[in-house]
Order: C-alpha cells, then structure tokens, then sequence
C-alpha cells in the first residue's frame, strides 16, 4: 500500500490531545482553545507535505497544493476536526488524517495532479457548540450568513458571530467562504461508519450510495412551577411530565413508520429543577432521520400533531421550532464506481450501503460531485469515549481514498 | 394587635435583596455570598432587639433571650432563610420573621419570661445546594454526622463538609449541634400554606395539625451511548427514553394511590446531552408525598417495581437510591389546641389542615413538641417569583405565633 499506518495512527493520537475532557472521552468543540491547539498540529503537518496552508472567513482550516492545469476546479478532501461532548477519537480525524495522508503521499511520490487539491479540516460540523450543525460545510456551500452566526449561542451565552471574532477571524466576511458553483471539481470524505453493519458483515471498507436526511427540531414545554407537596395531581401543569410523554411518543412515531427511520432526544433541560418544585419549563431536541424524505416528513408531522394532543390533555403550553432540515443526498454515481472498481484492484472486502449519520459531504453535494468512504467502528459505537476503528482497517479505508483522489485529480503517472 | 406590620415587611423586603438571580425569583443557597449576606441582616436584628448571638456546630444562626428559671429548657422560634432556586420572599424568612418580630414586642414590652427564648434561622431547609433538605434541624435532632457532610456534594462537586469549613465552621464538630433531649421545651414555627386551601376558603390563619410524610429518592439509569443516525431503533438502550416512561408512571402511580399522594419529578440530568448522541446515563429526582405514611410506602415500593420491568423491557440498568425518608408528624396537641383557642380570642378566621410541604418542626418533633401556623399564599403558588402573602395576612399569623410563645414561655403579665 502506498499509505503509512503508523502516520494515520499519529494524527489520531496527537488530534486526541486536544481535549477538553480528558478521561471522559474527546471533547473538542469550535472555537475553543482545544480547537487552537489542534490547528496548530494540522497547520504544521500541511507544511509538511507542502501545502499551502489558509484559513477561510468560516473557520475552516485548509491546505492547497496547485495542479498543472491554470483556473482548474479544485479536488476538495477532507472531514471536520471538532467533535461532541464526550466522543471519541476517530468521528472527524479519521477523515481529516485520510486526507493529510493522501497529501504525504503526493509530496513524498512528487505526483504531479492536473487539479488543485485542497485539505480541508472544518468545524462545527457536530454542531456541540453552537448548534450549527456541518457549519463548516454551509459556510462552503454559501448557506451561512451573519445573521445567522448572531443567532446562535453556545451554553454560556456566547454567539458564533461574537466567538469568531474572538478567534480572530472577521464573522463579517463569512460570504467569502462560499465556494462558487464551478470551482470545486469534487469533495471527497472518509468517516467511520458509527455503525455496526461493516463489522457484523466482516467487510473492511464501506462505499457510501447515499446519506440519510435530518430534520433537528428543538420542543419547548411551559407548565405551571408549584411547591411539589402542595399542589393536588389534577390541578397540576407538570412541564416534565409532558415533555416525558412526548418522549415515549417520539420514540413510538419512529418506529411505526418503520424503513430503519429514527428519532432521538439527546438533549434536555428542566427549570427550574429542584427536588421539590413542579417543573416549569422544559426544553428538549428531537432528531428524526431517514433515506426517504417522506418519512422523516412524516414523523416531523405527527410530532406536531402529539405535541399539541398531550398539551391540551396535560394544560401545558408548547412551541416547536425547526432547527435544521436537510434531505437525504445520494454520492456522484460516477465517483461510487470509480471506489468501486478501486476496491476490487486492490482486493478489498468492501459494500455498497447508507450513511444514518449527517457527513459534510452531505451538504458540499450542493457544490460539488462527492464521494464518501466508510471505514468499521468496533462494536458499531461512535459519539462516546469507547469509539474505535483498528489502525490497519483504517489504512486500508485510506488507500482507496488516496486512489480515487489520484483518478479524480487527474495524476500524471 | 401587639405585633407590627412595617417591621415585618421590612424583614421580607431586606432578606429579599440577598439573593443570587435577581429578576429571576429568589435564589439563596446555603453557604454562599447570599447566605451570609442574609446573617449580617437577621444578626444586626437580633442584636437590636437584645438577643444574645450565635451560630451552632451546622451553622444556623441562633438568638437567645434568657427566661426566669435557671436551667430551664428553651423555647425555640423560628424557620430558615435558604430558598429554592427561583423561588419566593416568603417561603423560610415568613418564619424567620415571625420569631424576629415576637422577640422585639417582648424586648419592646420588656417582658419576663420563665423560659429562655431561641430565635432560631436555619439553613439547608430546602436541600437546594446540598440535596439534604431539613438539614438544620436535623443536625439540631441530632441526625447529621461528619460522612453525611462529606458525601453530600452541591453541583460544582463541592461537599458539604468543605463548604462549612469554608464558611468558617469546623464540621468535625457537627454533633456539638444536637439539642439533648429535655433541652427544648417547644419548636414554633410560622410559614406560608404554600398551597390553595385558606385562600380558597377565605380564611386568615391555619393551624397544622399534621405534616405529610416525604419520602425522596434518586434514580439512576445506565444505557448504551450511541449515535443517532446509525443504530436502528430496536438495537437502543436509550437512557432517557426509560427515563420518560418511568415519569409518566411515577405521576399514575400517585393519582392510582389517592387521597391526595401526590410524587414529583423536579430535576432531571442527561448525559452527555448532545442533540446527535442517544443518551447513555439520565438520573432524576422523585419525591412522594402523603399524610399516611402506608401511600408514601406503597407508591415507593410500586416505583420500584415498574423501573425493574422499564429496565428489562428496554435493555437499561437503573439504580434507586433513597435520600429521605420522613414518616408523617403530629404537631402537639396541647400546643393546636393553645393556637385554636388565641385564633378564637383574637377574632381570626382559621382552620386545622395538613401540610403538604416539609417543615423543620417536622424534624423538631423528635426533639420537642412542636406548632406550626400557616398563612394564605396567594393563587396556592410557592417555590416560584410569583410567591406571595398580603403582609395584612401574615401579621395576623404573626400575632397567632406571639401569643403561642408567650403562653409556652409563661410570659409574666
């Protein structure tokens, strides 16, 4: 193979020092001293292999390294840096090491490629700060404006617009992050599959067809906050005892519409929340994903349609806000065969399959053609300290990455 | 009326301004920058009014006047002055009050009593820091020792026993709090209903005949972190999900018992709490409440019950823990019958009732016999910002309370 393990391994473990959480698994969010510092390895390793190292108005960090061809689109690989609270190692990393590995590569082999190639390592795409989810990505896709990064705030108050600025870059500018229709040739990603099929079926590299649609939605519960000995149960308005409805509800709604379509509640916050007061006011996120988009319609709706039964039945007061609602994206056709074919010359066990996590590719299909490599999660586990993929299933994910980079770029054999 | 409405008021509104969210209701922990601001207040009164000052081993704050009989067992008056988070003015200074005021008409009236008086302010009532509701008059009841404190943490992580020494109090000295039995001739205290009754039935003071028995517990449930895209619904052990099932049973589980039983979920924590990331670990709260101690048992044991078939049925590990558990408390009859007859005399509309709310003369009632007064709470409301009593209303209660303590201390007329 023309990859090196134990490179991929070291970006992994020194990306891994870069956190916020030490023990308790990575937690690296944008924009946050941890960020900085793992700038600075990226940063260094581009240097290494040649690249020209910029940042763009989004926060995005990304290494170029020109073609033989004048004002040719550009090949764009590359994955998200940032991770959640209290993740793993290789969600983000692995995909950004994919692609600094693809670089190493071309510098140590002088490959000459017709097009530009650019690594990209974006942030926010796990959305844990800010709740902007694949921020890094919209900002390319020219979907992110000022108003928008005013709008959204960390847990501290912090907006996205306020925390750039701090940063260092100008939140003014973000348009300038925008990738013209034209200019980018392709964006290629390796991830972990943060799955269990690779691993139950015993294959080493997964080829992604198409990416499930998400719609997030934030449900805000007011009842009535009362003395919890002195209120009689029948003359209560318990925020949390609704929001607790609901959420056996939204759990019950994905499964009745069936076709592998899911829906979680990840996040919730009571207040005032003591011990002995009746909960006033409940906040909670709903995640509801599915490859057809009439499913993840469907239960979008009959959440709606649930949330204002237990209301009226419970005498609390809801409001349901959409944050996020992305359709399912299908890869380049062109470019799954392309992986293909590679996966068969070099002898890999491989599949064609669905993403049920949101990737970057998802959204930079609105720019360029993509293409999206899957590598096995052990024990299908990923978003938690346990998450973990062998070094060597990870290079080999690589290898078939650095191949269609080469055909797609168009290397000078 | 021999009490003043204006002093009372002026007590309410200046312990008010100590206070950690202004504009967001009362919040006064234990053991804070508030707390102590609050003792500056409350010592300069008992000091103006020619108590003797002094903190106990638990840190309560402490006002004695000295009776006529040598060795005679104390009088003790009073109520705490901790809050909720977000709470009200009334709900612990109402009381504090009532024991400051009483102690300036016999200081302004110059009367003798044959027993030594205690003004007594007490912290912790509310658990809101430490979760050790009744804390100060446990210690008093001599129910608190050293482990307690250490394994009582507030939010930050910060134990009891760190934050007393902080404070300024030696912890290691915590049994030197308990009052002997024989030492403590009556516990009076006065608080708002902190419920709908006397409003609703156009009264001005109630006399409590019996506190419900309270009994809180903390439930942990582990499942299996994940991401939630790409486990399939079936293959969960989603922790909050179960979470949410069991607080919807709890809530049946009170209305089935009846007559009253009423159990609450106030405070819920997920982990880690990420919009994409299936729970792994939710703990809650429940607190059961009821005037016959067979329903606080039934309720728990059923409680029990059903989080063994939610675990198994949805594949999570769940941990009870129980953190109180009080029985129900008779107030001394001679002491009701006393406050009847003063309600007669006085021309005051009043009623016998339960309360629904803990109190420290709950706790007193294993050291002494105990009274307890009640006034209106307007709309039944409490533990929120909107929390309030008339001050017409309370000093009404207030007079009530005076004339109890001259009687139990055998004022010289």
């Amino acid at each position: 193979m023309w990859t090196n393990q134990a490179r991929i391994q070291r970006d992994i473990e020194e990306l891994a020092k870069f956190n916020a959480t030490p023990g308790q698994g990575l937690t690296r969010f944008s924009l946050t001293a941890e960020d900085r510092a793992a700038r600075g390895y990226l940063r260094q390793e581009m240097h290494n292999c040649g690249l020209r190292v910029y940042e763009d108005a989004a926060g995005n960090l990304v290494g170029r390294r020109e073609g033989e061809q004048a004002d040719a689109p550009v090949v764009m690989i590359g994955s998200h840096f940032d991770s959640v609270k209290g993740g793993g190692n290789f969600d983000g990393p692995a995909g950004v090491s994919a692609a600094l590995e693809t670089a190493r590569v071309l510098h140590e082999r002088d490959i000459k490629t017709r097009f530009p190639i650019e690594v990209v390592a974006m942030i926010e795409e796990e959305g844990a700060r800010f709740s902007a989810s694949l921020y890094g990505s919209r900002a390319m896709a020219g979907l992110i404006d000022t108003a928008q990064l005013q709008e959204r705030k960390d847990a501290a108050g912090i907006s996205m617009y306020e925390a750039l600025r701090q940063f260092g870059f100008n939140p003014d500018e973000i348009a300038a992050a925008r990738r013209m229709p034209g200019s980018v040739k392709a964006f290629l990603e390796l991830h972990i599959e943060q799955g269990p099929i690779l691993e139950a079926e015993g294959l080493e590299v997964g080829i992604v067809q198409e990416i499930v649609g998400i719609h997030d939605m934030k449900i805000k519960i007011n009842g009535r906050q009362g003395h919890a000995g002195t209120i009689p149960m029948h003359l209560r308005a318990d925020a949390l005892n609704a929001a607790a409805k609901m959420i056996v509800r939204i759990a019950e709604l994905a499964v009745e519409e069936g076709e592998g379509t899911v829906a979680t509640v990840g996040w919730l916050s009571v207040k005032p929340g003591g011990f002995n007061i009746i909960p006033g006011e409940v906040e909670f996120s709903v995640d509801i994903r599915s490859g057809k988009r009439q499913h993840v319609d469907n239960v979008s709706r009959r959440i709606g349609e649930a949330l204002q039964e237990i209301s009226s039945s419970t005498g609390v007061v809801a409001e349901l806000s959409s944050l996020m609602n992305v359709p399912p994206v299908r890869m380049a056709e062109s470019i799954v065969d392309r992986q293909l074919s590679i996966c068969e010359r070099l002898g890999l066990k491989h599949r064609l399959m669905q993403s049920g996590a949101g990737h970057d590719a998802m959204v930079m299909a609105g720019v360029a053609e993509v293409g999206l490599v899957f590598v096995p999660s052990l024990d299908g586990r990923s978003h938690c300290p346990e998450e973990w993929t062998d070094y060597a299933q990870l290079q080999k994910g690589v290898e078939v990455y650095l191949h269609t980079v080469l055909e797609l770029a168009e290397a000078e054999s």
